[in-house]
């Protein structure tokens, strides 16, 4: 039996006030869609089982590198965290899963277990983190990890991948996420081919460990925190890595960790054809690697994103990204962001599922552009919140997600117990 | 006998003006070279023997969809434009390969062998041109070419692409280009993956046909003309091309057709890694694909370029990419343009093989980036020039290319030949 | 009385067939938002209100310097360009009025005002080009127009302008939008202190012509056709423009012109703040200057622009941008395209009503960055489709755009009259 | 007297080594530079008078969001980093001032002016900080500064902006620079014009209590630490706001604060035309605010700045902009970089004084653009480092800074008395 953060008879109290709106409206679409020859029960049944990981790290208040304005109510370690990330879960019936990361979480893995038990939350991905130095570590990774020129470096970084490997078993984790800072600040610092070599012979340490029902994903990403190189910088060195390493490892797509105006539903496109895509690290971002609520910035594109996948779920068999969401919360609450960053992932598929994939075709194979351009556009501009609203009550979530949450006073309650956090940094300019 | 376009007395006389400041300034850099361990005569060697190819087009002005604005005495055909070709051969003597595009240069292929033996020029690769419509072709490639929907279209792409294979044996290159502008101007206009299916498809026809002594060079390109997504984007997609295609396949790197900010000289690191480095478009840009003159926005980048070339030439066996200009010129005298372009590229050679490749190395390896980058400024920052000119000057060139033909009047000449060019556009905004 | 190219029984059969749905369509969203607090009647009478003016060069097909594939019955000339405008006007019922471009629509100022009262058409704002040399110009505009250092090119220039004014006052335009290519490629082609003295005293005795009730807007552009710099390249400059010139002069605001990851709303909001924002060229676009449909790209940020003109009207006396779309067509047809860009700019007008400004105003003020951000979501997620179609039945216009269009076989029909264009460019590379 | 970090005779002791060399290769140079008109030791003369301002902040090792990596011997207070400055000044002769960060080097100003003057070192600019919090303040600058919603918060702002005027009147400095992290993270999370008003009534309180020998320096910056909007986001608004203040109000430009590809030597020359040019902060970056040593990554662009100034410098009187480093060390020894960044940003000086201005000039009115952008490259690859070498050894600074330094010894002897500083963050992402 799953225990409940938040009392359900609060839920079920907003819910009443909601449901009759809910009613008509979920109705009035389901007409309007069935105009279009769409059957919105069987929308529904689809977004009810998609399913986004929350990152432990999500939960926590972010920053950059020149403050950090904590939040209240922080929570203070991984059993905090999984907490907020059940209070995510229950509330949005759309996020089951947790996604650790070591060395941040590091805590005994049967307590771990046990605690995510207790709200019937599952783990994603494990993460590794050879970005910074732990306390007490021997070497550093200041000038590179896996990729590092010292090869005492780079097998503790590969250690390091191997004990993430081992918590992940006994939780019942099945893949591995590797994303690295290693690259260079100064043209020259480091030899682009060499420093290649070393990160693919480390991974396929790594790899060579990796169990038979895991898969390992790495992530590409332009820059931060390397300003003039980085050795996985881009999709196409994520596509060599996964053919070098072997059939258990893909690539992993972060929306925000691309150059200015890359279309990424293309990158997708092609992972997807060539069999590497592993999944997502969703966000959404307006410069750089911004890491703000998905859908924030450029609705528009994380559907074009889900246009693809609905179009390759069809086209491939076995074809299962990871979906992930990403996010740094500097302003706002947390748990607010990854709720609503959750279901606006959700809202982003539910509307790739209403695009006429005949007509689009046929347009397509016709060259009539504007009225291709039309079909997305007629699925994009629906809006689907009856669809997702629905699907959440009658899993037991929430039909509004942020009056429910803010109902419920759960910030509050855990400001009380949970400490403040002194401000932050300063100085790392 | 090569027949010399430019009186070669003009050229020895300009040159005398000049030899004796060339002769102090060559042992004077000298000097300082052995300072530092390099013989300059060996560089000087190395530079002698470089050779980058003039792309026929080039000698024409150039223009933007808002306008085309003509030069004085630009040349009315290909035998014109082999002229011009011959005048920056005779002068910069770095120039000795012509690339044809086809069909604007589609003449008698002896005739063309006969016109560059002339002036002992021979043809680098063919280009092949389905990104615009020819007169009086069947098939428009309005929505496509090699990837178009419709098997015609198709198929009179790849047709095209085996007629330059055959006009280019006839006339001795061993190379062919393909650069196509096929893509999609609106969201769900085409469908990426079918897409790439047909491009593959076609691609593959194409080299079932290249002679054994060939080799294929596709071209990737963000943007430009497609607005939303063009099929070869990058060069992910480029690497998965020449995969595909198989071991006579190569990728072409042109400096102005990548997202903003991207590393361009680590691209070409991997390319090389990977054995898939076919070659180079030389030219500069600050915004898109602007075509300016290489080395003209961001020498430094040029530099990193070459930088890369010298560094792979010691670790892999058999690497030699091709080295072609792509520029387009608007505001000034193309001749003029594309000698100080060669030798700009060439200034990059000279400056990367004055690396202290011992020292970089080292400091790579002990994280010395600061070391490691002032080996990079300190080859970059030696001014190179009486090297290039020594170089020109042994072998027949013009130690001031500019003041040289300049002098020699050439432009004002073919003007009273050729007739002058209606002025243009207007209307393809 | 109006005359009517489309004939209105095609028209309203085409209703005919929709209303029913239309109908239960408005009523539902009214109900929806009537909970909100929002009388969808009073938000319909605000979008019909709504006019965009449609661009004469938009209705023919545009191209890029590789190519122009022409489309089928092109206009021939500004007569058969203002009927296509009165077919746009009478199905979107949203564009009464035409910019003319000179010497592009050169014709009978008279015959000019008489084929457009014809169609009850206006016209916007008038344009003149010297970023192109019109045939028999005595000065080329090669290097510059009214910042060339050439005096006699400047005066030219300014004549042209002129020119157009002249002309403007015939037709009952009150504005001339003024865009210009001058800039440079090169590093040091231009002084950029000199060249903007010379444009600024240029555009003063431009200015001073200027009649009392008309406007000038000027508008800036980051590149193109200029690849090194632009005299009017951003906002700033544009802005200094507008305060160097007088009270009747404005800044233009085009969506495409602008750098990578700018935020062009709040561009939007400054020049509004300071009393300087003229209106806007709308478009879309992924990379540079793509002249995309509206909308086509990032829908998000064109709501986000009419947030901002919503926000401005409550906030300002006086304000009342310019609107004008400016696309280039390639690869659809331009009168389906432009119908469909006018309804999208109309769209993000009407999702714009629907923010709540003061629950808006009140999350601003207490830094509820979720609440205040869902507040634009909310509205922009709502599909106002049924508010536009109501109004458009409600003047006459198509309830289904595209529908009624290709019903009417307008094209087909002038596609007989008007003699296919021969294809074009290649070689403007 | 000045009191001297390093032992002079350590650095008699490296020139000694390198001043035969040095001489050869200025005589060298100076009889190539006389050939083309240009008196070498009056360049000498004119570079031995620049001065960049060091940043207090720039001595200590950087870091990013993500991690940051301490370096050795790091500067525990502000009195260590005076040392560290004038170790800087000291062996490049070209930094005699440092510029402080208030409340970061917050000390009795007569312990810090004493310090100071026992190097012979100056103060410049005064740095105001409201973007992070310092601990135990009363108001959060977590949702804005100057520019808050709260009045009382933009009064604590403001009153934190004076203190930093009291403090440097008292040592010596002339000037506020005052860059604000205001902003938001979500499109409508605050009202831009309302937000900008807070911001520029702030401002106005700020100026009104700066002595009339002082000025003020506002930064505009694009994006960072804020994801959406930035309040002073490009220069366009920082030319209202230096307008708005008066006449004491200036721009200030920071290489790395631009939106991609933005030309940024036009920007230079925009502001000194129109008077508001307030200085510098000299870094390099390849894509965002990177802050890595000036001249690192495109030291073309460094020079082309440089270009703007030389040729401001005798177009306007009184012109007279401020120069500081604004760089973050994270693998470097930032006093390493820091003296090489400060001669790279005298040498592009250096290389300006030689551009011919007649020829410029003479090319630029003709409308040669080959003949213009070959003046600057020509300028340009001109090896300036025998004119910069021997400024330095005529002021008793180092020929060779990076050796000298290092033979000096000076971070491992630091290192032994400064305790090392525990790694970082992890957790801020």
């Amino acid at each position: 039996m799953t225990d409940h953060i938040i009392d359900p008879s609060i839920i079920e109290a907003e819910n009443a006030d909601r449901v009759d709106d809910l009613h008509a409206d979920y109705e009035s679409l389901g007409e309007r869609l069935d105009r279009r020859g769409i059957d919105i029960d069987s929308i529904k049944a689809k977004v009810a089982e998609f399913n986004v990981a929350v990152p432990s790290w999500g939960v926590g208040t972010g920053g950059t590198r020149f403050a950090r304005f904590p939040g209240l109510g922080e929570p203070r370690d991984i059993f905090d965290k999984i907490e907020d990330c059940a209070v995510i879960a229950q509330l949005t019936q759309a996020t089951s899963t947790v996604s650790l990361h070591i060395p941040w979480d590091k805590a005994d893995p049967n307590r771990l277990k046990q605690a995510a038990s207790r709200f019937s939350l599952g783990f994603d991905a494990m993460n590794s983190n050879t970005f910074s130095d732990a306390r007490g570590q021997l070497q550093s990774y200041k000038f590179g990890s896996l990729s590092s020129t010292d090869a005492g470096t780079r097998n503790q970084a590969i250690e390091h991948n191997l004990e993430c490997i081992e918590i992940g078993k006994t939780i019942g984790s099945k893949a591995l996420t590797v994303w690295i800072g290693d690259g260079s600040n100064f043209p020259g610092q480091t030899n682009f081919a060499t420093q290649f070599e070393h990160y693919l012979d480390s991974m396929k340490a790594v790899y060579a460990e990796l169990p038979d029902d895991w898969r390992i994903y790495t992530e590409h990403k332009m820059y931060e925190p390397a300003f003039y190189s980085t050795v996985v910088q881009d999709w196409g060195t994520n596509y060599i890595i996964a053919k070098e390493l072997g059939e258990k490892a893909f690539c992993l797509v972060d929306l925000g960790h691309h150059a200015p105006n890359v279309n990424i539903e293309m990158i997708v496109s092609r992972l997807a054809q060539f069999g590497k895509l592993g999944g997502f690290h969703f966000n959404d971002s307006k410069y750089g690697d911004d890491d703000l609520d998905a859908g924030a910035i450029d609705p528009y594109r994380l559907f074009l994103v889900f246009n693809e996948l609905v179009d390759a779920e069809a086209r491939y068999k076995d074809f299962h990204p990871a979906h992930m969401l990403d996010q740094s919360h500097n302003v706002t609450d947390p748990i607010e962001s990854l709720m609503l960053s959750a279901s606006d992932v959700q809202r982003a598929y539910a509307q790739a599922l209403l695009v006429d994939r005949k007509g689009l075709k046929d347009a397509q194979q016709s060259n009539d552009a504007l009225a291709a351009t039309q079909a997305l556009r007629l699925a994009y501009r629906t809006d689907v919140e009856p669809i997702l609203a629905m699907a959440r009550l009658e899993k037991g979530g929430a039909i509004d997600l942020l009056g429910t949450y803010r109902a419920a006073g759960y910030r509050a309650k855990v400001a009380e117990i949970r400490p403040a956090v002194e401000g932050g940094s300063g100085g790392i300019v």
